[in-house]
């Protein structure tokens, strides 16, 4: 046998309460820290022991299946929402952070936000009509779309009115689910939306596009049409298939980093016109109520923003030790530059590594290395996009806004962890 | 109004039979060219038609569900396989690319193969141990795993056997899912495995790394220590959520770029050793056999590639005009450099575009612009990975090595259009 060669100590502690250099996922270096750190040399407590032959490594397992689900023991990972029984399909359902890692959400736990529920449409009889101030009015089949040049990105979408439950006077007693869960991040495949403005001629005098889908609410947004000709698409293809029912079926608009609802699903007519439509979705709601009662309208990208996912409540924490803390960032205006993470409140900072790849209008996942004293912690990201923009604090976000409205949310967040190792949502 | 502006005319043969400039899909200028191509100001035969309003925009539709699926109008994009009575867990089970579009293949839909069918492992039960040439031989269970700093990749899987069917000497009558179907694309999430070996302490003297599963199988295979102190991972998660059963739920080793099935689901055992195993599946199956009876054994990477996914057989070409040729390209060396098209058999080739994000180890998907003239063609693609790798053309592939063995098979194919539209496995 060979000689063991144990990697040098790593204990460099670069911020408040315990946050460690991000070159530990560089170097993979975890091996005790002469500080007598938890971390390395039994990091998670494994330790060798007798292993039996369990029952499945016995007898052999179950047959193939055309569409492969999650595993039974994973029946708990769904969806959250409400039906109300005067309207079933009003509503929204949010994605569980929770119990996710990586940057793309599993169609099935996409979240939606529905007005009217989830149209039955098929797919042969739909129809997209481009008309207003177009030279030629056009009436589009998913045939007729499926003749041009298409693209594929990976981007997010969330609801404007994501984590607007932070803006209660008090902390509320929810986890990300309920707080963060208007968040979703697919691969997307469709056509260029300018592609099909070229097709129908576009008057130059046009400023405005009124998108408005198949569902039985109607539901309609306006948007410019600089960005209509810069990135916006009009779906089929969600994470490599068909974008599900839930998220648009058969064709769905994105409009990379706008408010969710803008990404209008099952897109049936987009109108070229001088004005935006004052539709309900744009006026009633979905508008930034500020401190002295005035409100923006048509705030289209969702600002930088960043959410912790792991540790996070219902997590526990086993004990002092190394803990990875993980989370998601985002821009509606561009890539994520940086996300720092903070243990003590906001004390002070230390960089997190992004994970490959950090794409623009994408989320971006983050993971910083923590040595967890037992102690009370509070664990803070704040991301920096690379238009420049930074998460502002609660208290900054206050002072700008004040708290009468709910949209566009995007201050930094607490999770607190007790001497239990339980995480809440807490205001420092 | 103000005045209709269209694109510049844009017609620019770069290759023979059609083959037009990727312009197009960087400027978007698709407005009919100077010599009377199809494309543009209708290349779709969309026209302005009355719409009706269907029956669901008339009533509210579904409510919320827990978890997702897709429309029942794509109940016919599944994975194909057969389930033989002696073994109905043996075999494999195949990915439809000809229906799906993006980088990202759909969890339910990834390919399947296995020796002994899917196990259904309780989470809390199962364990992982590394022993052999290490200093302290660890007993992880799925809460150990979860202390350590993780990472997220995408990465493909390919079966070194996927595309060996076009080793037969006439070309068979198959499509893409039957011929191409073992190939993958997922965003893999776990600990690197070099993290979890160094808290085992490896003997320097150690080389190899013997992987089994925990199915009945015992799947078992040898790969170089190198390989484990590099990129590969321990994965829980498979696209966001946690891996499917059938892709190795709880726990997968991913060695990124290596045969299929050196990435050993349900991974159960990692010893170290001096030598490879020689298991059965690395002996008999998974070696590279050559025109002089001679095999290559333990060639891990598997070599650059790629496909037309559409048109491919089964898609029908409704009339000569624009289409977009689109397909997949990967290496299990690097990352994709160039993919280029030919739709005169290889006589002339041009760039596809690569779609964002072009990363290492992963699905990269290509699109390339065509005017069919409505005649006989025979597409293909060649890509170059970033070692300068070139696919072989299928006779610089049988010179080299014969057409006795199927795996590993990565030479150009060819997909022929037919005078009606028809896609079929050629050779030229």
């Amino acid at each position: 046998m060979g000689e063991y060669k144990e990697k040098a100590p790593f204990s460099e502690h670069v911020a408040g309460n315990g946050l460690l250099s991000r070159r530990i996922f560089l170097e993979g270096a975890l091996v005790a820290g002469a500080a007598g750190a938890a971390i390395g040399a039994g990091i998670s407590g494994a330790r060798a022991e007798p292993l039996d032959v369990p029952a499945w490594s016995k007898a052999p397992g179950s047959p193939f299946t055309p569409y492969g689900t999650p595993s039974h023991f994973e029946s708990k990972v769904v969806r959250i929402f409400a039906n109300p029984p005067n309207a079933p399909g009003a509503g929204s359902a949010r994605t569980p952070h929770q119990h996710l890692d990586g940057m793309i959400t599993p169609s099935g736990l996409h979240f939606e936000r529905h007005h009217s529920g989830i149209p039955d449409i098929d797919p042969d009889q739909h129809r997209l009509l481009i008309h207003g101030m177009v030279r030629r009015p056009l009436v589009f089949t998913l045939d007729n779309l499926s003749r041009y040049p298409r693209t594929s990105r990976i981007a997010f979408v969330e609801c404007a009115g994501n984590s607007g439950a932070l803006n209660a006077a008090e902390p509320v007693k929810a986890n990300i689910q309920q707080i963060h869960g208007l968040l979703s991040c697919s691969d997307w495949t469709g056509v260029k939306l300018s592609t099909l403005l070229d097709e129908a001629g576009v008057d130059p005098a046009a400023t405005w596009v009124i998108a408005e889908g198949a569902d039985s609410s109607g539901m309609s947004r306006s948007f410019p049409i600089g960005k209509a000709m810069d990135d916006a698409m009009v779906c089929f293809y969600q994470n490599g298939e068909r974008v599900r029912p839930s998220n648009g079926y058969p064709l769905r608009l994105l409009l990379p980093g706008f408010e969710g609802n803008l990404n209008v699903k099952w897109i049936r007519r987009l109108k070229l016109s001088r004005e935006p439509q004052m539709a309900k979705d744009e006026t009633s709601k979905y508008t930034v109520l500020l401190k002295d009662g005035k409100a923006w309208q048509f705030v289209f990208p969702l600002e930088v923003k960043s959410v912790i996912t792991h540790p996070s409540p219902g997590h526990v924490l086993k004990g002092a030790g190394f803990y990875e803390i993980s989370g998601l960032a985002w821009s509606g205006k561009g890539r994520i530059r940086q996300v720092e993470v903070s243990a003590d409140g906001g004390k002070s900072w230390t960089p997190a590594i992004l994970n490959d790849p950090v794409l623009p209008k994408a989320l971006t996942r983050f993971r910083a290395a923590w040595q967890w004293n037992g102690g009370p912690a509070q664990l803070q990201s704040r991301a920096t996009d690379d238009t420049g923009m930074v998460q502002p604090t609660r208290a900054q976000f206050i002072a700008e806004r004040g708290l009468q409205g709910y949209f566009h949310f995007n201050a930094v967040q607490t999770w607190a962890i007790d001497e239990k190792g339980e995480a809440s949502n807490a205001y420092v």
